[in-house]
C-alpha cells in the first residue's frame, strides 16, 4: 500500500481539510533539523547567512509564481484576491514590499546586496527546487496551483517560533531584521484562508481532493529540499558546491575536494 | 523587397522610435473602416452592442496577458511598474477596475451582463486574435512582450476621437458610458511611456530593434483583425457565425445561410 493511499478517498471538504492539516503536521519544514538548529541558536553567523542568501532566491521567485497563476486565471474575482500577494512581495508605490525587507535582512547579516541579487552564490539545489515550484504553478491545473500555496496554513507557527528564536539566540539579529516575519504573521493567514476555502469548494470529487493533497505534498518537498541542501552543504560537512557562497567563518577544509 | 525591410537596419533608439510611430500611423486600428463608422455615428445600436461585446473579450484577457508578463520577469523594478496595469484593469479593494467599467458600458448598451461574461456570443475570430496576443506575450522574449504593448502610444488619439464621437452621434450613449475611455486617456500614456523607454534602452542591436517593430506590427494585426471580424459579420453582410451574438435590430435575412 502506498503512503498516499490515505488521501485517495476523501469524501468531503472537511476530510480534505483534515488531510491537509495532517500533511502539514508531518511534512512542513518546521520539522527540518536545519530549522531546529536555526531557531535554537546553534548555527554560526555564516550558516545563518547561507540560509538568508538561499531563501532570497525563493522570495525572488514568489511574485513570478503568483503572477503566473493570475496570468492563467479567467476569473476576475480570484485574480483580484491573488493580486494582494504581488503587492505584498514586490510592493507598490510607497510600500517597499517583502523582497526588499528580505534584502535588508541579508544586508544586516553582513551580505553584500549586489552579491545576493546576482544569485551567483545560491546553491543549485535551491534553484532546482524553487524553479520546480514556479513550473508546477504554470503547468498544473489552477486547482493544484492554488493548493500548492497551502503551506501558508502552517507559516504562522514557524514565524512565531522563529522571531523569538532568532532574537534571543543570536546577538547579531536585531528587531529590524525580523520585520519580514512579523509582516508574514498577518499576511500568510489571510492568503491561506482564501486558498483553503477555494480548494474546499472546488475539489468536489475524491480525485480532485487527491490532487490537492498531492500539490501540498509537492510544495512541502520544495521547502524541505531547500533545507536539505543547506544542511548538507553548510552543516553536515557534505561540502559546498563549486561557485556557491562560502561563509567567512567556514572551515576551508570542509569544502568539496577539487 | 519585403515591406518589413525598412525596419531591419535601425541604427539607434531614435530611429526605432520613429519607426514605431510610423507603424502606428499606418497600421493602428484608428484607421479601420469600422472605427470610422463607429466614431461618426453611422452604426446601429445593435452594431455598437456587437463591438462592445467583442471588445469585452479583449479587455477580459488583458490582465492575464499582463500577469503572464510579470510572471516571466525576474526584474522586480519592471514587475512593480507593470503591476499598475493589473490594478487598472482588474481593480483592487475599493477600485472596481477597467473591466467592471467596460461591463457597465455593455449593460448600459442593453446587453445582459451574464451573457457578456459567458463569452458565448463572442465572434470566434475575436477569440483567436486575442488568444494569439496572450500567447505571444507568454512565449516570445520579454523585449517582444513589452514591445507588443506599444499600441498604447496611439491610444489617446483614438479615445480623444471616440469620446465626443460616441457622445454626439448616438442618443443612447451617456457620459457614464464613456468613463472607461476617460480613464484610459490618463493610464495609457503613462504605461506607453514606460514601455517605449524600455524598448529604446534594451533593443541595443538592429536585430532587436527589428523584433520590437515586428512585435508592434503583430499587435496592430491583433487589433485590426478584431475589427475586420466585426465589420464582416455585422456591417458588410458577411454573415454572423453560428452561435455568435445577433442584435435585435439585425435583419435576419443577412444571417449566414444554414
Amino acid at each position: 500500500m502506498s503512503e498516499l493511499d490515505r488521501f485517495r478517498n476523501l469524501a468531503s471538504a472537511e476530510e480534505l481539510e483534515a488531510a491537509l492539516r495532517a500533511i502539514g503536521e508531518e511534512r512542513y519544514h518546521i520539522h527540518h533539523p536545519f530549522h531546529r538548529l536555526l531557531h535554537t541558536g546553534r548555527l554560526t553567523k555564516g550558516q545563518v547567512q547561507a540560509w538568508a542568501l538561499n531563501r532570497y532566491y525563493y522570495q525572488s521567485r514568489i511574485p513570478m509564481k503568483d503572477a503566473s497563476l493570475i496570468g492563467r486565471c479567467e476569473d476576475r474575482g480570484i485574480r483580484r484576491e491573488w493580486l494582494v500577494r504581488l503587492l505584498d512581495h514586490d510592493g507598490f508605490g510607497e510600500d517597499e514590499g517583502g523582497i526588499e525587507r528580505w534584502l535588508r535582512l541579508c544586508e544586516q547579516l553582513g551580505l553584500d546586496r549586489g552579491y545576493v541579487v546576482s544569485e551567483e552564490g545560491i546553491l543549485p539545489a535551491t534553484k532546482f527546487a524553487v524553479d520546480a515550484y514556479v513550473r508546477f504553478v504554470r503547468e498544473k491545473s489552477l486547482l493544484e496551483a492554488i493548493a500548492s500555496s497551502l503551506t501558508e496554513l502552517f507559516a504562522p507557527k514557524i514565524h512565531e517560533e522563529r522571531i523569538p528564536g532568532l532574537l534571543s539566540n543570536y546577538d547579531f539579529v536585531t528587531e529590524e531584521m525580523v520585520a519580514y516575519f512579523r509582516k508574514r504573521l498577518v499576511q500568510a493567514p489571510r492568503d491561506a484562508g482564501f486558498a483553503l476555502d477555494y480548494v474546499k469548494r472546488h475539489a468536489d470529487t475524491p480525485e480532485k481532493r487527491f490532487l490537492v493533497c498531492k500539490a501540498l505534498l509537492f510544495k512541502c518537498d520544495v521547502l524541505w529540499a531547500q533545507l536539505d541542501a543547506l544542511h548538507h552543504a553548510y552543516v553536515l560537512g557534505g561540502g559546498i558546491p563549486k561557485g556557491a557562497f562560502v561563509p567567512a567563518d567556514f572551515e576551508t577544509g570542509r569544502r568539496t575536494a577539487a
